[in-house]
């Protein structure tokens, strides 16, 4: 069956040369971002067990869930955390399948609360964290399109739902990510004293760009106020000298901006590197998109990526299949200035064949609109056609989701 | 002090005009629009205690919480709720000041059971559902933020955060607009077999126009089958009627696609009107923006509206003020096709003073650039000025926020 | 099948003739109370409902759950619960039963609440409390053994495990009781401001009873210390006068011994009448046994009564029908002047052969004791023979447990 | 100030004499019991930090608390838990004292987490539990009655209420208490396929004497039913033997009389070792009194020991002292056949200065009734005197509390 694939140009001046420009990102450790990491991790551990147990991915959607910030003390020197923080499992998922239970309940927890060891290292997880669930079974009918596609048919979409990717990144979302990758796999190895509740707010006008983040300080590493004022004034240095080697333009970067010095309790200072420790909730799908990113001045998805069933949930699969083929697109193909794809299914319809897959993209001066055009048909209906592939890495945890 | 706003064109063709768009409304029933309503409707609640025992807003964000679904048997001619939803309330509230104590967890509790009493018609308050809370009492440096705004200057900025807002509505957002508005506050009066958690999700391919609606019927209205066909044929024509009223393009209607009409339990029937009670979760700040949409096409802001508080929190009044300035400038403007505010604070300005407030608009043919530049600056620097009056309308529940 | 019946005799100073006797009642808004009161009605709940939906009683019990206290800032003319009381229910109950499913934990929150509310007059439902439940499905075991006595055979013990019984009561017990009653069914519709979690302690030595109450005092009809005051001097004249009729030994009476007049925070003033709004917690099965009384002379079982199910499980049914029957005795047999039944069951047995039954009594002098142990083996033999009745009065809320 | 002590005879057959007895104890595996351990851990953990803190020990009661049974599977060869259990804590603690902010919450979470995984080897504290807080900060009358006790006097009864204690054990009491200490020190070490919540409940008939043992086995240790049955076989010899060398009465013994070795799942086998895991709740003060035993044939306090704040709770302190003393009685004084002493506390008073302290004893034939009831009152008064010595023992964990 061909696919509905509508590809358009789009007479616009690029993000990336437009006059004003925002983004942002939630690092690693902020809370939505720990929500969203909970939860896929939860989905992923629970479609390893299901392939193990039944030999197929049973139904279950976890894209839901909530932190509730504990209360603590941060002090120089090392403080407290005196309310743990209170994790939420909820969504649902299938606890019995043709005479095998699968103990779900017991997989979600256990995989949260290695997810939450893991990510924020200085957490008690026997003080500091509270894991619940209140996780449910289902409802039937969502569970009969589901079993539909055990029968060696792609499975069908659960819902009338969409995607949309885009590529390439402006120069601000390249230096807002790589920020926050080095961060993350380079400085903090080296200075612990960072913790991983990171959030980047990038601002571009014209050439100037200008990136504020806010950084949390562990305790544990931090003496005194010098001690704090000297972490804040490093990272920022460091924060500069990267994002300048990526871009051209100029740039600025302002940390913490709200603390006062006068006084130990209008810092930045947490005792594990989160603010969930301390008055922050966080939800999944509240933070990043699938790219990693907020992007107000790109089409964006509400929909939650992270803690969907990978089989047939288009919430999950079209953000993270556009994302990728956009990405593919602006690689491959030359001339593409701006790109974006938006794959809309419909309920039932097999999920390799949306209901229309549409791309619309900005080229470059005196580019071939036609090749380019055909070029984005060609990988959006090899990437439906080989659609189950994100299915795959998602499970073996190959894929990012926020 | 003058305000930093910027006013630019775009070249690009309006949405309106474009080959394909999407749009999508989660109706008031819907599991993230009860979680918004909820949330908001504890702010509010909150807002009036302190303005009562106070003299003065106090510092709370209720911004998030959960709705766990139920479980239920729908049976034609009524059937039960099996398990009850269990919503938990979470966010911050100050509790205590200057030696009052202000009742916050039951004044949220109050406000919530309200809430849904009032918009769940057939929801059972003692059976069918559980509200927990589980509200903190807020970190300490957000609460000194907010303790300078009372010595009678404007707040400052709770965040580096921005809002966005767009006008004038497309075709397609319009008629969804009034789709929803017309079901909920005309058809189902008189009809009320339809329940409240209506998904509308809209495609339009050049010229055609379609709604995809997702109705749940309430069972103890819908003796058989045939009620529920029927139901579902009415609800299709009269959707079709209104949206045709409102457009010249070609519109086509599909409700419940995925039915199948051969099993009791394979067709969108409920007990309450809403998927709450069987299987979908709802979060604050999931579905529509504070326009009442989810419009992938268009420049949109993660942050959750709902439940902010209205005093200084930028992600709720920088997203209601920037929507309702573009609509004021889409109306007494002549000449923008396209039009988006973006508002963009940093941590510890003064409210009326955002970083940078950024204007984009596409003119029509032949429109005098100038003219709307100036007019549009003119209004942003006005609502700014004007801006605590977002909070008072607010607090008096006149601004809708999802 | 001959029943193992043993009556034995006792050679000791019946309680009421020996010098030190304690015994204790906790009246019915007194937080362990509250928890048996919620737990008996989840019981008497969900088995009419069994019995509506499936023609059987199914395993369940509810005998556990737990009150956690609020907050509240009781003041003179009306003051507030500031954090709802939280109420979770627990236990198991049979969800499904040949095909039907009983919505148990919607019956159980329903049973809950309208339980609290007709307790508690001025606990107000929306803001005051919240009910959670986390019912489980039982032991599959358990259920095993419940299936068996479907077949017209009669239940079988579902534990070993054993009920104990006292009668007569003695005059402190019998006092205990009537001032109990009289304050609930007499005093309090007329003088509202006493609160119904009143504790009854009492003492006697050698001729002289002493009752220590503690009784809430409701702050919306306390105007100030004074009608503070005159009330607890009102409550405590009418207790003294009330016990005085009843017993002819010396009665003192001490009404809230732990108040400081000089401070309105140090007094038992209450907005709902029980302390559970304001840091008691209560509990299933740590208050009264199941003839309403706490009795440390007496021997005692530690099964929790209420909440139990009545067909199968001996904690419950053996308490009852212990008490009942050394009752029957006591009133039908001259001549007893203590006595004491146990009945142990072995699980697995029929409930009607208990492993042993056990009696022993304290005869007045010169009764005939040959007579007396007669009586009480056939009224023993009578109650086990129509052990059903049991089951019957309890589901038809027609037996006090607590 | 002269102590209110009054001791008399009881003209009655000792127990250990009598026809018929029934005892009971609740290994400490079992939910009651694990409820109660928790308890007490969570006390001594907040006890000492506060001591480290704030140089006293403030005032909290954590005397409550909920273990929501899972669900398992358990299977020959290891099974797996399928929901986790779900422990609630509540109570109230004192959470800042002097501007010290100490985090109960905390403590108390982890005192819980390592109790459990101390006690329940086989419990994954990943997976396999979920323990939760909802501690209260207790309620403000109370707090004063405890600040009067920091100036130096001694501690003022919290409550009006009693203890009870006996002495000497019984046969059958002696004979319990031996078997549970055996299976937990010596045999278990040696056979770890017995798991921990063993019920080891006793009747005595004349000179037979009868245990009847419910004992969980631990799946993993058992690869068949063969393995099963050995493991009860051997179990109840090993009981027999133990029992046999402390009676010279006939002892009997049954092991899992509910068992029905045709079916893998009608049998006692568990993953973890409790019944907690798979449908049998806890509450604290559910189970065993503070002499670790369950006596229904003896007066009994139905207050919770275990919890309690050892400073000035009543229900603790002199459950405590009385079961002490009587037992330090009857090893010091000859001729004591039974001894029953209870300590009736007032609100408000001192604790050394109960208002009443009743002992009752049987004497031994012959014995020199005045000598002893002197005795007694010495052992009394001396344990008044010394009575601040429970709270530093019970602050230590040097005392039993269940």
């Amino acid at each position: 069956m061909v696919r509905n694939i509508a590809v358009e140009t789009l007479s616009e001046t690029p993000l990336n040369r437009q006059k004003l420009e925002l983004a942002e990102r939630k690092c690693i450790g902020h809370p939505d971002s720990l929500a969203d990491g909970i939860a896929e991790a939860v989905s992923q551990a629970l479609s390893r067990a299901y392939l193990d147990e039944c030999g197929a991915v049973l139904h279950h959607n976890t894209d839901q869930g909530e932190i509730v910030a504990g209360e603590s003390l941060p002090r120089f020197g090392g403080g407290v955390v005196t309310r743990p923080m209170y994790v939420l499992l909820t969504g649902r998922a299938t606890k019995t399948f043709d005479g095998v239970t699968v103990p779900t309940d017991a997989i979600a927890l256990e995989a949260a609360r290695n997810y939450l060891s893991e990510t924020l290292e200085y957490l008690n997880m026997n003080k500091d964290v509270i894991v619940d669930c209140r996780m449910g079974a289902g409802s039937s009918d969502l569970r009969d399109v589901f079993r539909a596609c055990e029968e060696k048919h792609l499975p069908h979409a659960n819902d009338t739902s969409f995607g949309v990717g885009h590529a390439p990144f402006s120069d601000l979302e390249t230096v807002i990510l790589a920020v926050s990758e080095h961060l993350d796999g380079v400085y903090r190895p080296k200075n612990p004293i960072i913790g991983t509740d990171i959030k980047i707010m990038g601002l571009r006008q014209e050439e100037e760009m200008n990136l504020t983040l806010c950084v949390p300080m562990i305790d544990r590493f931090c003496a005194d106020m010098n001690d704090y004022i000297e972490a804040v004034t490093k990272v920022g240095e460091e924060v500069h000298r990267v994002a300048s080697g990526i871009t051209d333009r100029k740039v600025t970067v302002d940390i913490n901006t709200g603390d006062n010095y006068e006084k130990e309790d209008a810092i930045f200072l947490t005792v594990t590197g989160t603010s969930a420790e301390m008055g922050d909730d966080g939800s999944v799908g509240r933070g990043n998109r699938a790219n990693g990113l907020i992007t107000p001045h790109r089409p964006m998805s509400m929909e939650a990526t992270s803690g969907k069933n990978p089989i047939n949930h288009i919430g999950k699969i079209y953000n993270l299949l556009s994302t990728e083929m956009a990405q593919q697109c602006a690689q491959e193909i030359d001339g593409i200035e701006d790109l974006y794809i938006r794959l809309l299914s419909q309920i039932g319809r097999p999920i390799d064949q949306p209901l229309i897959a549409g791309a619309q993209f900005v080229a470059a001066k005196g580019a071939d609109e036609a090749a380019i055009s055909r070029g984005i048909e060609e990988i959006i209906d090899a990437g439906l056609e080989n659609i189950t592939s994100i299915t795959e890495r998602v499970i073996r945890g190959e894929m990012k989701t926020f």
